[in-house]
């Protein structure tokens, strides 16, 4: 679309302003119906980015984004509005802020409850060198639930430095939320909340103004930039998640994230998981589930109905969660505590203290593993396998799919120690079959010298496809889904006669299988090849470019089976 | 010492109970003393150590500590009085609450804020099994700047469950705290504080009570005893650090953690690290310090008095403390975020999502790397090198002695992209020399069949000292200074003629400086075999017992050298 001028909104009247919101939302729209993205949460910060526009002036004054999914009226206003249909497109524009697509991103985001601490550290740098802008952080009421917001409120007072805090309440994180802070902030709005709250944190409180109203945002941000002159200020908008569409407006979790089409012929591994869990669920009065503030994403809507005393949600909070899950595991219940990949990295220390540490019988159900597409960076699941691998006392399974994946949840259900279990979003129903700890799948044997250790859905296909090429070609090579990357199933390694092993994982090449399989072999004088994403952080676009890019395709496959099957 | 049994604590006097807490005060000082050990925290909770068991009955009754460092008391009071003594010792009982040690010992922690969530897991696996006992968490004020608090009182309400917290306010984490929160407590104190706080949350505030005098303390348990049978409770206690002992009372942050004697010839990285810093800070208005509640121990309180401005302590905030790091330099200043190895797990996420994916300027000076001797697994810095290594845009350096930590310290202020340098806490100065991105360094050139790369001061003098006994028995080494995980030095290893390797780090085989040389050279044909800490967690005891126990011993490599060196 026409990118308009910051002279043009500060000239624009009360209605000429709602139109350049509805043209806004009109892209929006049209934009993420092609491409996918996040609806919702863009629609309902339409009119408050257009205000914010208006009264402060970027890129000299910096915003910063919390989790950044809700900054496309930004982009628009800020050089891209004619790249932005490029949006989460290879090559094209992320759908997150990115400092390397323009000045006027000053921090780049992607999970919650960062933008005050940033916002903090940029502040004081300003203050360092004497400069003189204003920095704002734009927080959802969801990220209230994250400790980091915490952290960094305590740390504001003693800082010594102003930032003006925008929290856009709209009710909703990617569930609804709710706990302590939800209830106050619920009590602000209804006039009876203590402001003391925010003001003993050394910052002013600015109530309630309405975030898709122009006549009470504009003079409640000019208000917030007089006040902050002074003081840190945070400023209370309510919104409308999904404002001007009206299924967004009434379904805002269902439109949170929205896929581009044509995937949806593929099962989730989300709903086999909420159907497992509910059978397990039946028999076993122990099995509990936790989750961040994803219920529905992760396939867990069926089993918080139908067992909700068993059923937690502990809001934007991967660190409590786990501990939470731990408490519950400690005190004899089997806990599955489900989470996205790369939001679980946020509870690392928590896995390894107060998890593996104490041998705890937590189980880690871990969507959206792996390449994830559009999101792009800052949800890559591409991590999972080696900073899992490191801790003592994990199991670590990634099922072949989603028939293997039911086989691994009833097969944690009886053991008593920490396990995980990686997967992709979508995936293939698959054979019943059963499965052991540690004990790898023979797919296809030959007399070959070269072995392919596939691990996941994804390499499993693609190696089963590429030994299919090579085959073509006169070459072979024995196929095993490697189904455990942690242990490893030694007794099968150990009878192995090829040379040559090719690992295949969609995960980071270092500390994953590859470098896992290659330890095991250190005396064995094999070789050891390794196809994963090497040393960078993989950028948004479609999955198949992604895997492409880590050579994970049949076709190198394929080359390397007919170089390698001969010895 | 004789084990005070709780038939003894409930008919005893006041003058009785305080006479136990002497016994209990001389028993700990006389121990830690001889065998070092958190004094202060310990000294200052004796009486609300027994105070709790005369109120609660314990095991039936759950505490959990929070931290864990201040558990003495409670040890004494539990089974343990026989064998207090070997306290932190191999073999011995640990410094911190063990599920493994004592059925007393409801949960294992370490690190700061995880108290709450896990009394919040046990309370409501309690409710759902229709059991019937209170849990209770015990948390001092610092770790109240701790995000994980809020995480879990957020959580508290809606989760309907009683749980007792007593906040332990000394006014000290291990550095001073401050912040909001603490300026909040320190208005209930004087009688101005705003009950709400903690009402929004759902818990009841009991406030003031003096928690090193019995008169005070046991009414106030008995009453939040009585309110816990309706709802959660804080009840909020004053106690003294390091009561009991002139010198602990009036030097509380000298004598948080105290090691036992005979070490002190060595230097500490931490003080080449306050003086480095200030001197690059005298030539570059850029550099900055943050930490996160270490001040002292990391050697930084000169740097803190001499550039006030630009030295942030963040509390206990690992994560805060990172992005507030990032976005310090985002706006264009060089932070040195220096912490613990054991405690920087806890920013893994920020680390990767924050500062390395945007690929900013921040150098993380990590200190107690690798075997940390007597403080035991949870504060192990064994997992450094492995979940850093696997980031992308990291530069990883491990200096082999203080006068090459200084050199890379010097080279990453010239570095514009994130550094990470990791050092255990006593060092040798050792001669000066420069240093560049990833260069190792030869140390000793031979014919030998076998390389040795070792990573770090310990494993640098036990590989020279190995490489010395094994030339003794007519074997020889080549020995190089590995003082770059990541970049490896290339060019070197590229040209290393033998065909075994072997690698030497202070820190966990699984993907550490071993898995990273052995996928170098995966089509090389050489052997490479690594020496580190096998996949278990490491237990409290001495550093040289818990090196033992990886085989990084001179002698292990002496034998290593003796079988290899002549192919």
């Amino acid at each position: 679309m026409r990118r308009v001028e910051k002279t043009e909104l500060n000239a624009a009247s009360i209605q000429e302003l709602q139109n350049i919101a509805g043209e806004m939302r009109e892209e929006i729209l049209r934009t993420v119906s092609a491409n996918g993205g996040h609806l919702s949460s863009n629609l309902g910060t339409v009119e408050l980015t257009i205000a914010l526009h208006r009264v402060f002036s970027f890129p000299k004054d910096k915003i910063i984004f919390d989790v950044g999914h809700q900054c496309y009226t930004h982009k628009l206003l800020s050089e891209r509005a004619s790249v932005f249909h490029t949006l989460r497109k290879s090559g094209g524009i992320s759908g997150f802020p990115k400092r390397s697509e323009s000045e006027y991103d000053a921090f780049d985001t992607g999970h919650a409850g960062t933008a005050i601490s940033a916002a903090l550290g940029i502040a004081k740098a300003r203050d360092l060198k004497g400069e003189n802008f204003e920095v704002i952080a734009l927080v959802g009421d969801g990220s209230f639930h994250n400790g980091l917001i915490y952290e960094a409120l305590n740390n504001l007072r003693g800082l010594n430095t102003r930032i003006l805090i925008l929290l856009n309440d709209n009710g909703l994180s990617i569930s609804p939320t709710h706990g302590g802070m939800h209830d106050a902030l619920e009590g602000f709005k209804a006039g009876e909340g203590d402001l003391r709250l925010f003001e003993q944190y050394g910052v002013k409180y600015l109530g309630g103004c309405d975030g898709n109203d122009f006549t009470s945002l504009l003079p409640a941000l000019e208000e917030a930039k007089e006040c902050l002159k002074t003081q840190s200020v945070l400023l209370h908008v309510v919104t409308k998640k999904g404002k001007g569409y009206a299924f967004a407006e009434e379904s805002p979790t269902q439109t949170h994230g929205v896929a581009a089409g044509g995937t949806q012929e593929k099962k989730e591994y989300g709903a086999a998981l909420g159907e497992e869990l509910m059978r397990l669920a039946k028999g076993d009065g122990r099995i509990a589930v936790v989750t961040a503030a994803m219920t529905d994403a992760l396939g867990l809507r069926p089993f918080f109905e139908a067992f909700p005393e068993r059923s937690f949600d502990a809001g934007i909070c991967e660190e409590h969660a786990s501990i939470f899950a731990a408490g519950l595991a400690a005190g004899g219940y089997k806990p599955y505590y489900a989470i996205y990949s790369t939001f679980l990295q946020r509870a690392f220390d928590e896995i390894v203290h107060d998890i593996c540490a104490q041998n705890l019988p937590v189980t880690l159900c871990i969507d959206r593993a792996g390449a994830v597409g559009e999101d792009g960076q800052t949800h890559q699941g591409v991590f999972d396998l080696s900073y899992l691998s490191l801790i003592p006392n994990l199991t670590i399974g990634i099922p072949a799919d989603i028939s293997q994946f039911r086989a691994m949840l009833e097969l944690s259900a009886k053991y008593d120690a920490p396990f995980a279990i990686r997967y992709p979003r979508l995936g293939t129903e698959g054979r019943k079959r059963a499965v052991e700890i540690g004990k790898f799948e023979i797919l296809h044997s030959t007399m070959s010298d070269i072995t392919i250790l596939a691990a996941g859905e994804r390499c499993v296909r693609i190696a089963e496809e590429g030994v299919k090429q090579a085959r073509a070609c006169g070459a072979d090579a024995t196929l095993i889904n490697a189904c455990f990357v942690k242990p490893l199933d030694e007794e099968l390694l150990s009878t192995l006669k090829s040379k040559y092993i090719l690992t295949m994982e969609d995960g980071a090449l270092i500390g994953g299988l590859g470098d896992a399989v290659r330890r095991f072999y250190k005396e064995s004088g094999k070789t050891v090849l390794s196809l994963g994403y090497p040393d960078a952080f993989v950028p948004h676009g479609d999955i198949s470019s992604q895997l492409k890019g880590a050579g994970l395709t049949a076709e190198h496959a394929a080359e390397l089976v007919v170089k390698y099957a001969r010895g």
